[in-house]
């Protein structure tokens, strides 16, 4: 039977809380001083967590498999990276913060020039300007929300680009792009690309009409080009797996998409990492899964900024308190994948994560770090396992078998 | 997805070099003094390296499995061992050195004794010995060189016994043994199991019916007969796979054989270990993976000489240099399997490995052993892993998922 399954069949709902805090990029490896960012940073507080609580490395796909974010956070979610995946075109709309649920299909738009009789004078609308393009998104979406019954959400991109999510039934990615490809040609309309796909290709055309007909007047940005219909892919909810209410608190336009992939709800966090942790405790009532997600340990990993990983670090731990004292019933610290700053990248390092709970066999473990966790007492897993160990140390989880 | 086909879509060639140095039956057990061979010998090379390395254990096909040296280096080469496997066929022609590309067919070989009529009077010839069937192969390699467009490649072996290589397309191994199994009974010429043995099975009967004419009047080796047709096995092949040049600097026929079963270049790397180590060197620029065979630490393990195991293990260490010296982007030393000198035998403990890279979290060995490695940041994996995370430490896998 597969793990998914399993956990599925065992997960009751007692009330209990979990939060799983992922510090984005974590992992590390020994700068100047042979030190890790985690070794080199002074974090009383995550120390102090430590000496009480289950400590390990999580392989997030496969040893050597350096994640990107999708795989990464699928893993913590409890999903196979290997056998879930999220396609481009999801990826590149929830990179402009498209919330993309469960039977939405999304859609890249430019704003292009058009004549009288719909022949594509210029693809790009003249690469007209960020502010502008946001303008147009912003009066489009004043004039329409819904197409034969299909709701239509807008998001601005860079310059002529925007994103467009379609939610409503009997929708799917069967559908060629509208899009000539060439200036100087007649529209290509939206085509199905099979029985299935037949529905989504009417309302595109209707919503493209529909565009032109609102810009009427306004060229260069007078019509609409439709590319890369993607649904959401397939994946089996959280809170209908594991019966909890999960919510994700992020600032970062990705993970809030990814968290929506996976049927999480999505809430303001606020801007700053203050906020965010603050967000938590808002909303405490209202769910039992808090997915918290920091981004900067990553991005100063990426820039090679060993230091500034490092006090990304402190500042997290010095606002651990906030979710301490709301006395969750399990705390996971982790990361979604390592981003040594030494490498300015993404790697395969098998990632530190510690797990506080009552019921911990906590290890000789003084402080958070890549070493500690070598050596503690929760050993080395597949990181898709760990959302079953959440449950099973909220009291989440029946007993399998008589 | 398969890690093999993940590993595959991964793979980009950016030139780095890999060195994957084997010592055959590596993984030891307590001797008289409560130290393993790897313990008690004098590595001061190896210590040194362990120091800034990942250390830790391989399981070369599962827990509690001895594995023969087929399934350890295959292990060892990224194929999961329980998946691909060598016929015995193929395995006892590599004994005697023969090399078996994909496509190849090869067959063991009795000289005999026939008459005129092609009755079969002696099935061995005499038990002629080694040295005069040595001479009747030289004889028989001169003048056959092919049949019917089909290669043919002589390899000697023991008293009457030889080995014989087709190379050519169209062949399989669905055909039955050209031996009549008793004496004094006519000839019985190869069959083909079915249509696509018929021209493995036509090639065959022209080879005997041409080695009779040219063994004519050389009584008591004055023909041959064929058994255990046996193609190289269906392996996907190293180079292909991961985008890299691979060779095998090894001595002994087996391991050449196994290498060349993978697709790597099989080159000659002398005779004593000297020659063995110095030949990376010579072959440096022309190849991206070495594979570096030493096999006496099997043999002394074998004979359960735990002392003569330490000094291969001394020796190993004292020419380890070499390879440093080369500067490789990534280091593996590790072995196929344990052959501890106390059991004389192949055993299912788990082995040793030792991987240098820059990108290393070392972690607190000092020195290369079974109980370092234990303790090491490499934990314990499959075996079939390794190669991956060569790979990856080599910069030479892409980032998986967006």
């Amino acid at each position: 039977m597969k793990r998914m399954e399993l956990l599925r069949r065992l997960a009751r709902d007692n009330g209990k809380k979990m939060i799983l805090l992922v510090m984005d990029g974590i992992g590390g490896l020994p700068g100047p001083d042979g030190k890790t960012e985690l070794e080199a940073a002074d974090t009383p507080n995550l120390d102090g967590l430590a000496a009480k609580s289950e400590l390990g490395l999580i392989d997030m796909v496969d040893a050597g498999i350096t994640p990107g974010s999708g795989p990464g956070h699928l893993s913590l979610f409890g999903y196979d990276p290997l056998e879930f995946s999220i396609g481009r075109g999801i990826l590149e709309a929830m990179g402009v913060g498209a919330l993309v649920g469960p039977g939405d299909v999304c859609a890249r738009g430019n704003f292009c020039t058009r004549s009288e009789d719909d022949i594509i004078l210029d693809r790009r609308a003249g690469r007209i300007a960020t502010e502008k393009s946001a303008l147009v998104v912003e009066k489009l979406a004043a004039a329409i929300r819904e197409i034969d019954g299909v709701k239509v959400t807008f998001y601005p991109g860079k310059e002529h680009r925007f994103v467009v999510v379609f939610s409503g039934a009997g929708l799917t990615e069967q559908v060629a792009d509208a899009d000539p490809q060439q200036e100087g040609a007649p529209m290509r309309w939206a085509d199905s690309l099979g029985p299935d796909g037949e529905r989504m290709a009417a309302v595109a055309n209707a919503f493209i009409r529909k565009v032109s007909e609102v810009l009427k007047g306004d060229a260069p940005a007078n019509g609409c080009l439709l590319r890369g219909f993607s649904s959401a892919p397939d994946l089996p909810l959280m809170g209908d797996l594991y019966r909890m209410r999960p919510v994700a608190v992020a600032t970062y336009p990705m993970y809030r998409g990814l968290a929506k992939l996976v049927g999480m709800d999505v809430v303001d966090a606020g801007e700053t990492l203050d906020q965010l942790f603050d967000t938590v405790g808002r909303l405490w009532n209202d769910y039992d899964y808090f997915y918290v997600h920091v981004k900067y340990t990553d991005s100063r990993g990426e820039d090679g900024d060993f230091d500034g990983k490092r006090k990304v670090v402190e500042t997290v731990d010095a606002l651990l308190p906030k979710l301490l004292a709301l006395s969750p019933g399990v705390l996971v610290v982790t990361g979604d994948h390592s981003t040594p700053s030494v490498m300015s990248a993404h790697s395969w390092h098998p990632v530190p994560f510690l797990l506080s709970s009552p019921f911990v066999r906590s290890g000789d473990s003084a402080a958070f770090s890549e070493r500690e966790c070598r050596i503690g007492s929760g050993g080395r897993m597949e990181a898709r396992k760990l959302l079953g160990l959440m449950l099973a140390h909220a009291g989440r989880l029946e007993k399998y078998g008589a």
